[in-house]
């Protein structure tokens, strides 16, 4: 039995359960409020089985992971239909590199851990946060582009023409850059491919306004 | 023919100095000197390799490969000897869980093009960036222990008895955190398993002082 700790705006818990419909795999979701009660997440049960406090955290069957890549990749492991990551390592390098640049080069820097440092030491404001997250964003999608706009890899979707771990993170990270309202226009192979993702029941059962915890 | 694109002291470049090392791997090494001509990983011909124009870049007979975690994975894929994953998918995930969190969690954070963003924008000073840098590895590493005090996979390396993909994050981290004066005095288990790889030639050879450009 699969248990997935999530919430619903998390762009790491989201990739997760992309993931885990691609694969057709049911799981029960527990959510975690991440602003509720001073953030649950913090919560010595749950630092249990996260000690960073990060959403998601996978239990399967007992066993508990973390890092929202590393457990894409241990689905991908134990259930590789379809596959979430090309048979060639070349390919593979490729897939997970665009993965990367949004789960390490992006998305940490933005996360609300971060924002609310910047808030409490900074003094940063609402237009300050906000100019912090759209730089990021923005630097950064701009790279993933690069990396797709003409490169013969790239097919209807990251990598090829079936979904990969690569879209499993490029669906969140462009929820989060509307949500912050930076314009996508400059990126067309990016927005290409993320209206290809748009259409799927995985993608769509994923949004956080799918969730049960949505608010 | 493999070249590593490198800083010496850039610690997403050390991982894949370590990994290449621990293969037995020759390489060229390129130096991108981060701070030299207002940033030589800005350089048009180098952001044609990298779009972020992060280090390290890897060059493999043409192929360029980009993000240091995706780096080490295909030098594991493609020269599989010694293992630097181990075989089970629980115990890969755990070893991926533990380098995301050094990799994904600690490292970007504190990553120069951030800390120039909070002398620009926030006018912070050396000892705000101090503390800044400070927070992160310590909240970090203070996870990073908890995921291995007590764990039966953790053995003298993070996990078994022999070095692998997370070991290669730990040894960097660390050298950083050192380098920023965070004592590591809380964390016996990372300081045991610190020691273990420090004797060994491949993580001694891949330290920035033993760089080409080092300084």
């Amino acid at each position: 039995m699969l248990t997935l700790y999530t919430y619903f705006r998390s762009s790491a818990a989201y990739r997760v359960r992309i993931a885990l419909n691609l694969k057709g795999l049911p799981y029960d979701a527990s959510p975690v409020h991440l602003l509720r009660d001073g953030g649950q997440q913090h919560q010595p049960a749950y630092r249990e089985k996260s000690p960073l406090g990060t959403v998601p955290v996978l239990e399967d069957d007992g066993a508990v992971l973390t890092q929202s890549l590393a457990i894409v990749e241990y689905l991908d492991e134990t259930h590789p239909q379809p596959p979430l990551l090309p048979a060639d390592p070349l390919g593979r390098a490729r897939v997970r590199a665009i993965a990367q640049t949004i789960a390490c080069d992006i998305h940490p820097v933005n996360n609300l851990r971060i924002l609310q440092y910047l808030a409490r030491e900074f003094g940063a404001s609402q237009d300050q946060k906000d100019a912090w997250y759209r730089h990021w964003v923005n630097e950064g999608l701009a790279a993933v582009e690069k990396l797709l706009a003409g490169d013969p890899g790239t097919g209807t979707f990251c990598h090829g023409d079936a979904p990969t771990l690569a879209d499993c993170c490029l669906i969140p990270q462009v929820f989060n850059a509307r949500r912050f309202n930076c314009p996508l226009d400059q990126w067309p192979t990016l927005r290409r491919i993320v209206a290809a993702c748009e259409v799927l029941d995985a993608f769509r059962k994923a949004a956080p306004d799918q969730q049960p915890d949505a608010e």
